[in-house]
């Protein structure tokens, strides 16, 4: 199985910055975190950040012909990219949302994501462990 | 006159897409029909798809000194985009608001689109025709 | 195809009243347009005017018998009546949605129709123009 | 007792159009089950149908000095004729209002009737057999 | 001046009907204490009521030609008719709304009538003497 | 056909409490009646009251193997007992909402029911007599 | 009898300051009028303008035993100063709340006024006739 | 560590209603899987159903002693129970929301859950998937 | 006079859980000091906490036979249970509200109580001493 | 300890007005049996009541230096002075606000005060009590 | 020019209380410090602190022939005095509002001024120097 | 120091389109004011335009290595980009909101910025000005 994992906007700045909220696991790390797990069943696993919604959209759109099963942490974008709910739902593949703090619990205007209702599930709160969480329901799903 | 018609975030995808729900028209074949229908009547029509609002507003703006009328299906932007919004409002060339679907019928966050307000009109639910309709319609007014 | 023109209350001041903001055109006039363009195609056209909710609603209800569409002007029924909305549905007859002004760049309380969600489509903002689309789109629909 | 029954908009349709939803029976076999089921008990019943609110809104009054007790089935008229509700406050006579379909049960704007309020009762979901639970219901308080 | 006076549904009950609510004055005895008020001015004073919103539409549209002023109780047609709106928004002659309780001490959905935006003024809470003040204020107006 | 008669929380108190409100009649006097009615027709009815939402939901589920239809009053729980508005769902049992009281025409809060919306229908408003009309409605459609 | 005239914040300025909006007539000359008008019918009339809320109370409170009726003005008090509802509430004076413009058709936030549902009633729309009406109302009131 | 696994109201007709819908897994057989993975660590696991809200508390409450962490579905108490809040929130023991459904993909109402805000983080919309990842995340979590 | 103390759900925790937030006094030693005071007024007083909705509604109504006034601490009940608001609205008994905290002063959701219309009154803020306050205030009332 | 006793709008009118609805008691007679109950203690406690917003921020300021806690009746102020709660929150004396009636029970507007967020706690519903049960709340709080 | 600085309600506590959130400034060092930019620039600077909405509404109107601009900190009367808005509104003089602290990241109902609809323009979050920048945006204007 | 500065969506335009809305000064020309500003106080001054909101993510983000404070003009994004919300809540730099029109006086959609709550603090309503006042007020803040 070929895995797609996307970050959304400001995620690049996990690890280098305020360590003491979001910890000391960089961007890179998580990746390889994650290409490791999907290897070790023997999918293929490709990341990829933007700070940009239409090149998330640009990539979502790859996955009809790239990816079997998309990992998204939409961030910022969660609370109200209608562009890439639309996305998710125009392809076949199923998208798994994941984020690394319980945004139930945050400010009011986080508390909904406009991508819940078209992805498969979500994973939240669970720090780095949301990714691995969500990336394995997504495997679980994909080799039912 | 000179027509720019603009094609918001996933409209890329018709045709190819679900052709249960969306026809089997392409976004090609949309915009050659555009055109032809503006040539027959002397006219010069420029169509352009993205993904990206930042695109979106650039090429909105370059209708300034490039069209005379502009017909729009923002799509997914329609719901929030306000920085489309601005680039209506701030251009004096007027835009026509179309959808292929009837928003109107649709999920309740679909019902409204920010961008009609600062539109000479809107048309929607009728299809490719919506198209056809905004263009003839958009036509119409210039010429009038 | 005979089709039927429905306008709703007030529409009979056209033409007669703030020519400044309405236009010169009278009902009437409007009605021998959209009747010529029709009948320029080998359909049949009737119009109807009135500030009777009912009656609008029994002639709606003809229309299973007596037209093959209809282009509606809901006017202030547009925003609350929801016996108009009833009629709609309950008849078979593809309906097309139109408005002479644009309606979701005016006070809130017009910004949204009750009708939208059951008729085909809208077209609003184009003055007199807004039934000649509605018209047209409406014919392209029935001999599609 | 004599019973006054009244339908609203659009239900002259019933039986009609639409057998799947609304079934085959015609509002004139529904009139003539309640006249019969009333006469059965002693009692007179007539039965009105209009599309025009005022139409009803006159016969309510009617009722004052024709009717010892109402039966209505508002229908759309249920969610917003305020000039009904206030026609069903200003007489003496008890009303009951029932609806065929479980109306709670249906779009977010028909979750409320603003008749329910002035009303000694409502009967709803049950079809034709709404009418007739809520014409026994009448005649029971009429008789108690 | 002439000057036409409307009543919205069921004020036609006035006086009839719960005299401890309404008191015992009947429509008929506040029209010609109105009239008796005009004439004594050397105005002419027309009434009408009725319980068909499209009635009073039409009523209202022909105050164009036959009327200097309206002074209108649009009873529950307050609430919810932009039909009336609309006619008062449309014609040139001056309204003055009247209602004979203190709507804003009533039920909330009482507490805002959809005609005041577009009236010269609102008397409201008088009972009778609502109308008798609504019309010196409209005369007041006309003869400035 | 055998018959389950549900009674919400407080119910137990028919009768003994504040007679001047919900009359004299007890919850016991109730479920013989409605005993009564059904054996009369030579169905089975067994009655349970409980002011424990856990019991009722226990109740409800035993439904779909000791009972052919269910008429339930759920009281307070109406307005926020999703547990038992997921059990109604759950079970293939027809479920009939019944209310003593006019729902509709007390607090605002006591104005909708979450159950409405999974139950076949609704009579409210008729005292003890909603209780028998929604066990004949509940007869009517089982035997139909 | 004995009229207390109350004029709410701001009100001082009346005449002296944008006469193209509030009219020339200063608060002194309104007040003349209305001492006229009253002690034309062997009334008395007392005028009270305050910037201070406290200040309006106190004296509301005084016309427990200084006034048989009150006309008020509370301008921007009119939507918020519950201290002034409950004084009017706490006092047997009837009071006759008057608006110079019609608030009714001005910024949301001023389209409902809190002391209005403890007052008799409300003029408001007529400019100075406002007072006019709202006093000669008030005096009927004392004297039928 | 010790595990202690709780399921809301109507999880206990889980695989015996309804398989279309919720696969013919029995609330058994997915604690039995459950027990497994645990045990296969090396960790205990208890397992508890409950259609009494009260009854979750109670086990809860006991988790302070007995249980190292928790995973619960709330099933319909997650929209509503309070109780259960302050029961998660009262105790140090960290716990793990799961849903089978994709909750926010359901009616409104089912969008939020009241527990969330005070759960270390939610898995929901993989079917008894989510049971097993919410599982692995807390062990995750326990034995990091 | 017999006095019943209600406590619900979670509060059986007091003194044993998060000793820095509630404070070290369990409930065992609030229900002492509370019937120390009772008793040294020659009053009973009995004690009940209870997770259970259900119970804490018998134990209410026991009240009608068994105590002569009510002091309730609902907890989260205080947020939902209109089954425990219907129970002391049945009820002769007069009935205290107490909250440890100022539930005013917390989260939103926490800002009301649906009990506290029906109650005597309320007293919320002062930790221990709001039972303290509200038992001196129901004695007082019952013995004045 | 010196205790600020402070009385809102209109609260002087109290015993000489609507002695049926608030009680024969004054509020000299009010303060005297406060002061009564102070000084029993050994403390001191000075009365304040203005109709103005400002002279009881000026009061509450005060307390800084004059009292070592404040009770506060802060009537209609409660529901929209701000300027009382900044007050209220920049002083460090404690402060508790106390209510005649049950505000919880009354008009909407009055379940909420924009203070009680800010004091130490809240007794409503018990009539002049309120403030005894206040007052020795506030005095156990300040000994203890 | 004539500059006038206003100070809304406790802002005379300044650098007296609670100095590690107000910081250590007194107002009379503010108003001292905008002396002298005001003089600095050949200005006449007045400041005029108040607790009463009423003075500060005097003074604002004083302000049309005392003053050229004005600067106003309204303190928690931002949040409701339509009378000070009326005042602003009322006058030629522009005005300037002015925050210590930032207003949009505070509590909720604290996120929106009444005035700022009316003034010139807003600074807020720059603690002192909020003032400063506003007298100089001020100046600025005032001597464009 | 240096000063970053920020411009949003079509501010480009700005001295090009409709100079008598927006003046004749250019980007270009304030770019070149507030260097000049900077320089004068030794400061290092870069400015960045786009309608892109990815690229103004991208760009703050530079800002934690390139520059020491940033003034921003968010434009349309103003309302709805929480991705430039989270960039500015992630650098450390402080962040100044400016706005050339006084938002809080536009369309309702207009009058909040979800920025705002984690800047420094905001200046509208100066044109130019507003830029030139966030800039020294941001160096204000830098150098203090």
């Amino acid at each position: 199985m070929r895995i797609l994992v996307l970050h959304g906007p400001n995620l690049n700045l996990l690890g280098a910055r305020e360590p003491e909220i979001y910890g000391t696991t960089t961007l890179a790390e998580i990746d390889a975190r994650l290409r490791e797990i999907a290897e070790a069943d023997g999918h293929v696993l490709e990341s990829f950040q933007s700070n940009h919604e239409g090149e998330l959209v640009d990539k979502l759109q790859s996955a009809v012909r790239d990816a079997d099963g998309v990992v998204i942490n939409p961030a910022a974008f969660s609370h109200y990219s209608l562009a890439l709910r639309d996305a998710v739902e125009a392809i076949d593949v199923p998208v798994v949302e994941v984020h690394l703090s319980n945004i139930y619990a945050r400010e009011p205007f986080r508390r909904r994501s406009v991508l819940s209702g078209v992805c498969v599930g979500v994973v939240a709160g669970f720090g780095v462990d949301s990714y691995v969480g969500g990336l394995r329901l997504l495997i679980s799903r994909l080799t039912a």
